[in-house]
């Protein structure tokens, strides 16, 4: 991190939007007056255009320029593209870097797509290598070339390092700003040593130490440094079972330690015992949101987050899958409504019916679903929990079924004056919902034995089986009882 | 915070919860041999009992002394309710405070339930005063009492304080545990101060700077106390424009500016300009996990978060609002179809068709409002955004009504070979996704107007008028075009 202006009051962030929006307004006033047609040529140019035109180009800069990197981004993402491209153009270049890293990816990709190679490598070049591994993904192989080339060799060798990693592993979450100390020190060494920095590295709350090799031994807690006499020897101060994270361990296990233990940093140390880069707390929080955010999006079937102001066309296409998914199940569940036909000619009444069976057993899986996915992810489930769960789950959709089935069933015959109807209403209710709970923990937990996320997926799936078989139960036991 | 064992490496909480599930078996094991019939009374009671049993569970006393608060609450909660308590039961009264304060709230309200008055008592006497706050909703109001004439004067205002906020508020989120200094001084009288404490709160990274009356004037960062030479006043080292909060400020907000800025702690100010407290990060992370898996559990029509070990009964309760909501739209939209009988009983092929157009349109408006919920959490939608957003979103539907409507519309057409039947398809589809991406806009932005979470029951909403209206304008166009 640079060293930027102090950030203010939270409240301030749409203050700046307002502003910055209102400059961009005003910009626009001006350039439209300037391009209309009664105006002589040479007048607007001259007048107009470099009067006022810059007056508020430069206001604009100068606001920005007061602004922290974070909010700028925020300003950026709230922004339409145009005036967006416009506002990123009054940035210095020496900023660019850091507000790419704080951008969400959609915009980012906007705002890299308007730079020329050299920018590119200019802002690369102001950040640290964890910083680049992020943003490496969405910068041009020639551009990513350049700035392998312009390292020096160690950071070369992080840079390697940080990008070998998965998303999701604790490498890809690291970063390389570690202040690090040997054993055999007094604490005034310590403290003399660093006075020595400029500035410590961001979320520094303990020293790391080490060995010779770098084999990590031990950190030294900031809090340990400050409460003690500066002639004691750390050795007896070195907390030696603290956390201490793998590169390729689960990012999401890694956020889990950090919010169980209070961590602000911790070490990341590989398989030969070498200090190899720390996760301090702020990356940890970008991941769980992110992560939550993401968890939400495939809930409702976006593919990724979207720019609001991404073209129509490019937002149809993040929304496409999951819509062609669903309709590839409602084909189905027509199908199944289409083998009972003729029953529903007979039978009109079951076609206004048959959509509560489907729906009610669907909310009702879904409520099921949701705990199991929970559950998975605290680590709650166990085979012999699994049982118990599942007995569970089905005596919660009984119990559903009876009330709630009983309930339809009331309401189909107070509608339709058919007793029968009304036993056929409920026996699908309750076979359903029993369907429901089963599909609803089978699902997730078949996904989750097979490695793969059970937050994706799970509900179109569990959909699928209580529209289909809602259908096919309600309407088969209305073949078998109501035809006769 | 009392000083407890430090934390391990994090894969060894699922081998902790295997250890301990171990030891409760084995006891259960000689539990279930100590009644079996075949054994005399005498000899159970003198030998099994006395020997086995016990040895199980000190060895279990033993573990669970030997693990982390939040450990232990992880394995609390993965235990079924009589092996819970069984565990709990183990557990030195000293301890128990600090493992109610980092379990769920289902598993509190379990293991308080099995606590005495005096047990609750010594337990809240353990915490902090806003750990206390924390506990109190849980606590029967009589050991409040208690707790209340037990605190040193000063701690029972803090109680006071603490409970006097919201839950969303920042006052919530607050804590006691500042370190303040004056700021006529070097920084060698700041470090000889704080060799006094014995330990430094947790997350202690500035120093809050107040005058004579308390007044907050600004931070001195422990960065800079460290990098710079003893004999330095502090006046030039002060930071004054760090984020500060407003106890009533929304915990919210709070949390985007710890996102935003990268903080670990912030000081907490009342509008006289008092300091009354500070939020460290750790507290910032566990809000903003519990929020968000409060989003997942309201989207699943979860009225709060179960403890999967809880009785039927009980989560059956918990989840009975949302179906019987779902269930009265439901009961709506079969009305709309009701009122179409004769058209389906001469069309039958409607009712297999009619699901399709309700389906898709309610999965598309969810997509919109997704979008919508979360740049509205994002504070990105202004008044002149809004119009611009609704075309958009429309122009998606009508673009998504026109490609997945007509290969709906050709696959009617090829299951009935009915022309109009598939212009009337395709037509349905293209209406029902436009009144989706309407609705699914129009439903989040009142609410957020109204000033109420977004997030919590537009979805209901949004299917209950995409169901209904689907079947309305499906039915109705097949009544004006087919019955002639």
């Amino acid at each position: 991190m640079t060293d930027s202006p102090d950030p203010h009051h939270t409240e301030n962030v749409q203050e700046h939007l307002q502003k910055v929006q209102a400059l961009l307004e005003r910009h626009a006033l001006v350039e439209s007056l300037a391009h209309r047609q009664e105006m002589p040529r040479a007048e607007r140019h001259g007048l107009v255009d470099t009067l006022l035109h810059k007056q508020h180009l430069t206001e604009l800069r100068e606001k920005l320029e007061s602004l922290h990197p974070a909010d700028i981004a925020f300003i950026l993402e709230a922004l339409p593209i145009e005036q967006r491209l416009l506002a990123w153009d009054q940035i210095r270049a020496e900023r660019d870097g850091e507000i790419l890293i704080e951008v969400s990816d959609a915009v980012r990709e906007s705002l890299i797509a308007s730079m020329s190679r050299a920018e590119l490598l200019e802002a690369a070049e102001q950040l640290d290598t964890d910083e680049i591994a992020d943003l490496a993904p969405d910068l041009p192989q020639a551009v990513m070339h350049d700035v392998f080339k312009s390292l020096p060799v160690e950071e070369r060798e992080q840079l390697r390092s940080a990008m070998s990693y998965p998303e999701d592993a604790v490498g890809a979450l690291m970063d390389f700003d570690m202040v690090t100390i040997r054993e055999n020190v007094t604490l005034e060494v310590v403290s003399r040593y660093l006075r020595r920095f400029n500035e410590l590295p961001d979320h520094t709350d303990q020293l790391f130490v080490v060995d010779r090799d770098d084999n990590f031994t031990g950190a030294l807690p900031l809090n340990r440094l400050l409460v003690n006499e500066p002639e004691m020897e750390i050795l007896p101060l070195i907390a030696h079972d603290r956390v201490t994270l793998r590169p390729d361990d689960k990012a999401e296990d890694a956020a889990k330690a950090f919010e169980r233990y209070d961590l602000v940093s911790a070490p990341v140390v590989d398989e030969d015992g070498k200090l190899v880069g720390r996760v301090t707390v702020n990356t940890v929080v970008d991941f769980i949101r992110a992560k939550s955010e993401n968890d939400l999006l495939n809930l409702a079937g976006l593919r990724e987050e979207e720019d609001i102001f991404a073209s129509v066309w490019k937002s149809a296409k993040n929304r496409w899958l999951w819509l062609a998914l669903n309709l590839c199940t409602a084909f189905f569940a027509s199908r199944v409504i289409g083998a009972f036909e003729d029953t529903i000619a007979k039978f009109v009444a079951l076609a206004t019916l048959m959509p509560i069976v489907a729906g009610i057993a669907g909310n009702s899986g879904n409520q099921t679903t949701t705990i199991i996915i929970r559950s998975l992810a605290l680590g709650q489930i166990s085979a012999s929990n699994a049982r118990r769960l599942l007995l569970k789950e089905l005596a919660i959709s009984a119990l559903n079924g009876l009330v709630w089935g009983g309930v339809a069933g009331v309401f189909a015959y107070l509608l339709y004056k058919n007793v029968l109807l009304g036993v056929v209403m409920t026996s699908a209710m309750l076979l359903n919902l029993l369907l429901g709970a089963f599909v609803g923990m089978l699902i997730p937990l078949t996904m989750h034995k097979l490695g793969r996320d059970p937050a994706i997926g799970s509900s179109v799936m569990l959909t699928a089986i209580t529209d289909s078989g809602g259908f096919f139960i309600f309407l088969g036991l209305g073949t078998l009882f109501l035809l006769h």
